[in-house]
């Protein structure tokens, strides 16, 4: 019996992997939850799950929340009680669901204390990749994703040998204005862009879809996780994400991860692994879909992808600006600040004025964050 | 340094492995080979790679040969001298690239003399499997095989637990007369039926690949090498033969095996497994590909791959007999002597006119072969 942490706990992946446990009683418990804002969710989260703890980390709905319970659970205030909940004894693996670069702390905290960090908060990676890397090699440990296409890679590479691997192919859908140009992107509302095509998911990574900006994140991802130069990392178009991502080997053997479009799918092998559970999935009809196609991104309509390689290839803080960078513009872009097309360009500005530093310690990533997101506004108040 | 003794030198996959072996230099040895009557070329090999015994398997050929021959190397004349080789000291691995279920016999004198055995020879798992699995069992080894669809699915199971698998799916080209009906199909000439659209390979498997017969012994192959029940293997037309094949899990997963339709691949990872050697192979361009397709297997005009799988089902002498008979009638369709559609048509017959017995030992195995050769013959003559 696993006992399971979940970081995000009313979002789209808490949601999903509440229903993995919910199948699965005999394998899965949870014992610790954290939400944000939704308390009537979490709530009854609790009354079905029965954690021992959970965090609130808005403090005015923490406050709120208290009030309510009949102290069955013990409920603590605030984002900086996130990492007291990881370290809980009674906590084995951790599912870090947070949105934002705010998962770093998480993160580390998960990999300090010991547990095994099933991350879908790929941003933690993004800014904080070398820092995230010198705890694990202190404690030779490792990261299982829950993002599909980096689940997809983990498991095309378990049980090959890392130095046999010649470069990796990360797919994507290219989202719901695949075939757009520029001048038809303009316009395009928020609703238009978090209907995504094959994915349902939240409403920040539905966004980062819509750019490229996800797939761009996830190149970075990719590329800490698994040790892998920038020219290793690939990037297919592949409309219908049944081909989650694929590895090519010296020999020229190619493997692929293949499924439903379903994120139970990369959840469940996050909790489960190193074995697998039985679901109710159904098989994939190959005759059925017909045929699987692959073109290339469009960079010029969608450049976010080409400033995510260019940052991830300079190193240093441009991954951490790139990312506070597009957080804010996606906010501002969903409460209609900005216009679609304005989201690449101030990204690309902001990245242009950057002043770069090598990420040694925390203080370092936070001060590049915060002149970014300074930035950014800045940009967007004057767009 | 491996040391390779390669059955079949002369044929395709023979040839094949000879030029894995001159790119590996510091990986593999040869010493030892066995060709049937492709004396000419057997002479080069032994030139080249200075094996230091050989078996003629033709006596008429043998002789000859010996006669030419410097005296460098030991030459052994007819098909009864083949254990002899495999059993040689300086052999770690057995090729096993005969064709037909004359290879049975190299099998288990593989597995017996406890050397690896890289098996190309699918007939010698249809018609021997039940009695190379009690070989196996004795000394819990295993077969690493060179047929692209089952190394694909060797591969795709590396590293996995046997109990998580749910089903494999088996891919075929649909081979050169994918689309036509029986009507175009029956006077379709040798010729175009060795025109294989995407493998460059033998006669034999190319004819049976115009009939979906290779891909009837491959489901039969796969049943008795990963222990599947029939109804968990799936055959799925896959023309552009890129995915190789593909196995699910039980939690929904797919892993799929990839890459150019070029047997050195699978020749290649049978040789170096567990480990993967470099290879120039060519990267495949997904974008340029543009799409992978999939279809259902025609069974009514290609009915060879449904008696394959009856023949399976119905175990006992059934295999045997599908394989002995189609041998038969391949060759007579090679000489002119019966049209295409007629290979299915004699095989049906040889099956429905059998008297199964269980697979004890090799004679039972090879009183039935016998029968079903003869009854084949018959039907081929009356044609």
């Amino acid at each position: 019996m696993k006992k399971i942490c979940i970081l995000g706990a009313t979002g789209s992946i808490g949601r999903q992997t509440l229903d993995i446990v919910r199948s699965n009683p005999d394998s899965f418990k949870v014992t610790a939850l954290a939400a944000h804002r939704n308390i009537g969710l979490l709530a009854e989260q609790i009354k079905e799950f029965k954690p021992s703890v959970v965090v609130v980390t808005d403090k005015d709905c923490a406050q709120d929340f208290t009030q309510q319970t009949d102290g069955s659970v013990i409920v603590l205030s605030g984002i900086e009680n996130l990492v007291k909940l990881v370290e809980q004894d009674d906590v084995d693996i951790v599912v870090n669901a947070l949105v934002g670069s705010v998962g770093l702390k998480s993160t580390l905290a998960t990999i300090r204390a010991g547990k095994t960090l099933a991350l879908a908060n790929k941003e933690s990676m993004v800014v904080g990749g070398e820092l995230v890397r010198k705890e694990l090699k202190k404690i030779n440990g490792s990261v299982i994703p829950v993002d599909s296409e980096h689940s997809a890679i983990f498991q095309c590479l378990y049980g090959e040998n890392p130095g046999d691997l010649k470069k990796i192919i990360l797919t994507g859908s290219g989202g719901p204005f695949r075939g757009r140009t520029a001048g038809d992107l303009r316009n395009v509302t928020p609703e238009e862009a978090l209907a995504h095509p094959r994915w349902n998911m939240g409403k920040k990574i539905s966004i980062d879809s819509a750019t490229l900006m996800n797939k761009g994140l996830e190149v970075i991802e990719a590329h800490f996780l698994f040790n892998l130069d920038y020219d290793q990392i690939d990037v297919v178009i592949h409309p219908q994400s049944i081909v989650h991502s694929m590895v090519e080997f010296v020999d020229g053997s190619i493997k692929a991860h293949l499924g439903q479009t379903d994120m139970k799918i990369p959840i469940q092998y996050a909790l489960s692994f190193p074995e697998r559970l039985g679901s109710s999935i159904p098989s994939v009809d190959f005759v059925e879909l017909g045929s699987l196609t692959f073109e290339s991104p469009d960079l010029d309509n969608f450049p976010c992808l080409k400033y995510s390689f260019e940052a991830g290839r300079n190193g240093k803080t441009y991954p951490v600006v790139l990312n506070a960078a597009n957080e804010e513009v996606v906010a501002a872009f969903l409460f209609r600040k900005i216009p679609f097309t304005a989201i690449s360009e101030i990204i690309l500005t902001v990245l242009d004025a950057h002043d770069p530093c090598e990420v040694d310690n925390l203080r370092v990533l936070e001060e590049s964050e915060k002149w970014a997101r300074d930035k950014a506004k800045g940009l967007i108040e004057n767009y």
